[in-house]
């Protein structure tokens, strides 16, 4: 790989020149990594969500041409100066906020959103210069998330790559870098359900399955998903739900639904649809006294969330988080270690997979809720 | 004191029969105590804000007539049946809220809100049977938030009251049955700030000067006060608060204005206002990453708490507390040997004493803003 270092690559990449529009899979250019940057080659990338609502564009900010995908795995192929911890060859998840490990948050027990690297879906360009290192014709295209995996090869700051022990299966843990994460984390690190305690997961696609499988590991006893699809429900019960609520076919609203079925609510409530009516759902939900609600979503830009103030007077508790509040390069190796050890069912979340050449029908089978996660090859 | 058990007592009461006008003190019969009830000799009340708009009855249901009071401290005269854990002569701090001891609340670590005994602004009578202690020429006179203390004698369950240390000052620790715990409480027990922290207390009444009152203790190094009463920071410094913030002084919102002064916002903020609109600002206010916000104040019936969830998803935590989640029966014993111990500031907080006789003045010295808590003598 050495032969490449320093030079501008040619390679496949998807780009999404219009909103809502098929990718299109075409050579593209990518520059060298500059400072603080590595060049990684992707091998296997997956879709989520986050990456559909960019491009449809709705409610999003839209920024085209793009190059989309944040949920991947590989290999660096090389860096950029001052870069000491990753070298070519290491096995590598790129993941959409950063760990700077100088910063307050990343100093913080507390957080994982490090003031120079966090999530910003606005942002198209590297941070270092401010330019995009993809190009077509001289024509910049721009990057997604910092990760821009849609790609045979990425430039992403070294602050975004968690280094992996070398004998994860990439084809498996490029799910850890997006929506496994956020889901499981989600409950695990931040909804802390007790052994024996009652959880809702509202939506439940790849994100809120992962949420209900860390309730199950947790030991929730009782874990009810809450979807407006019923064809979810099968799909759930694998991930360990035990119950199932349509808010569709209920008359009265769900919060009411989940308090009769739980004697005044359910423990914990961890929210992973990005529809505002559910996050406000998910807090009402919550037992008083010692109810607590996490968020997950990706609220639409305009959303506003309403409530009365009782609900908090009455000692619930709202929190969000992102990424589960996992810090990338810190945590993600130990998470990698977990399903190395088997104590993680990746497998369950990879439903289809498709070569790079037919990525939009991974965007077709996300539209058309059907799967989880579509794992994409690049060498196809 | 045995000669009264079981009778009727004769003795004066402040009567509040219309909202918003003067008290009547006047005499009441005293209805002995029923199963697992108290009747209790009240030494000392003092005026807290709740009782004040209950009494106004703008926002919440009107009840009168109706003897009002909840701060208060005094001595139990007689028990009813089934009592076992009082007995005349104790001294006791009755609480608007109780324990009952076998709930899921009462058995949960993180719950104050018993489900039995937990404040209820609407109820006008005892739990037993439906039915006011008080009465005037058979009129039944309503209670109050379980307690009614602005009376000579009263009635309250016996799950409301905590049995405290005989060798406290009943004029002082009166204070810690709502007001001082209320912040303190909220503070030490929910904001919990670490050592050398940055908080903000919105509202600066005797609950809000609690609460920076925990602050200090608690080891912050900056405490910010938000008040719309710009005289309320002089007294504000000797309960730690080292800056102060009227947000009437500013065209920013004040979110920002904190924002700046703290570099992206405070660690913690509780608020002691029950204004929606500082509510909302607390948890704006709060830094992102790890930032808490803790909601104290009663709010308007008819409030709307309206935030982007953006909020959250930036990982700060949005809490509510009632009573400083203080189990009254359990913790406040301790907490008035923490004051015996010279741990807490009491007096402080105590700026103004009237007869009972002049309960009026109380009030109106609270609508004038001046001082913090009004001690009422009962022998007055
Ligand atoms: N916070 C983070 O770090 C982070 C990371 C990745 C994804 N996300 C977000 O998590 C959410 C879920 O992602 P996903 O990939 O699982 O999406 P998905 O579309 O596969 O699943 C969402 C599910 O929610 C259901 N749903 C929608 N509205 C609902 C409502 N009102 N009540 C109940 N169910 C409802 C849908 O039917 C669907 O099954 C998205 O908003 C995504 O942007 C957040
Ligand atoms: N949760 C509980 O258990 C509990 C118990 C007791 C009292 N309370 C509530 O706590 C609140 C405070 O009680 P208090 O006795 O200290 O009242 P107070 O009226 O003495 O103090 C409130 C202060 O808030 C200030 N304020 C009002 N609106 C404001 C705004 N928008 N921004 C900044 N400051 C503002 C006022 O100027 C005043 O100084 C009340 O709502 C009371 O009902 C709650
Ligand atoms: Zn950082
Ligand atoms: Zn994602
Ligand atoms: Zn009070
Ligand atoms: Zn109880």
């Amino acid at each position: 790989m050495a032969s490449t270092a320093g030079k501008v690559i040619k390679c496949r990449a998807a780009v999404a020149w219009e909103a809502g529009k098929p990718l299109v899979v075409q050579e593209v250019e990518v520059a060298p990594p500059q400072a603080m940057e590595v060049r990684l080659k992707i091998l296997y990338t997956s879709l989520c969500h986050t990456d559909v609502y960019f491009w449809e564009a709705k409610g999003q900010t839209p920024v085209f041409p793009r190059i989309l995908g944040h949920e991947a795995a590989g290999i660096v192929e090389s860096v950029g100066e001052g870069v000491t911890e990753l070298a070519p060859g290491d096995h590598v998840l790129p993941v959409f906020t950063g760990e700077c490990k100088e910063c307050a948050h990343c100093k913080s027990e507390e957080s994982n959103m490090c003031e120079l690297l966090r999530i910003n879906p606005d942002r198209e360009v590297m941070i270092g210069d401010g330019q995009a290192r993809f190009s077509v014709n001289g024509q910049p295209i721009y990057h997604f998330l910092g990760t821009s995996t849609f790609s045979e090869y990425t430039v992403v700051h070294s602050g975004c790559v968690a280094k992996i022990n070398p004998e994860a299966p990439l084809d498996k843990v490029c799910v850890l870098s997006c929506g496994f994460c956020t889901g499981f984390g989600a409950t695990v690190n931040v909804a802390k359900p007790k052994k024996g305690s009652t959880v809702a997961i509202f939506g439940l696609g790849a994100v809120g399955l992962a949420a209900a499988e860390g309730a199950r590991v947790a030991g929730a006893s009782r874990i009810i998903g809450v979807d407006l699809n019923s064809n979810r429900f099968e799909t759930a019960k694998k991930f360990g739900c035990t119950e199932f609520v349509n808010p569709l076919e209920h008359t009265k609203p769900v919060q009411e639904v989940l308090a009769e079925m739980t004697n005044g609510g359910v423990d914990r409530a961890v929210e992973c649809t990005g529809n505002i009516n559910a996050m406000i759902q998910a807090l009402e939900s919550v037992h008083d006294g010692w109810g607590v609600a996490v968020l997950v979503g990706v609220p639409h830009k305009d959303a506003e969330f309403k409530t009365h103030p009782i609900h908090f007077l009455n000692e619930k508790t709202l929190k969000g988080t992102f990424y589960g509040h996992y810090k990338p390069r810190t945590d993600l190796p130990v998470v990698v270690e977990q399903y190395l050890k088997g104590e993680l069912e990746l497998e369950k979340f990879i439903t289809h997979s498709v070569p790079f050449s037919e990525i939009n029908k991974a965007f077709e089978l996300m539209l058309a809720g059907q799967g989880l996660r579509c794992i994409i090859h690049m060498d196809g």
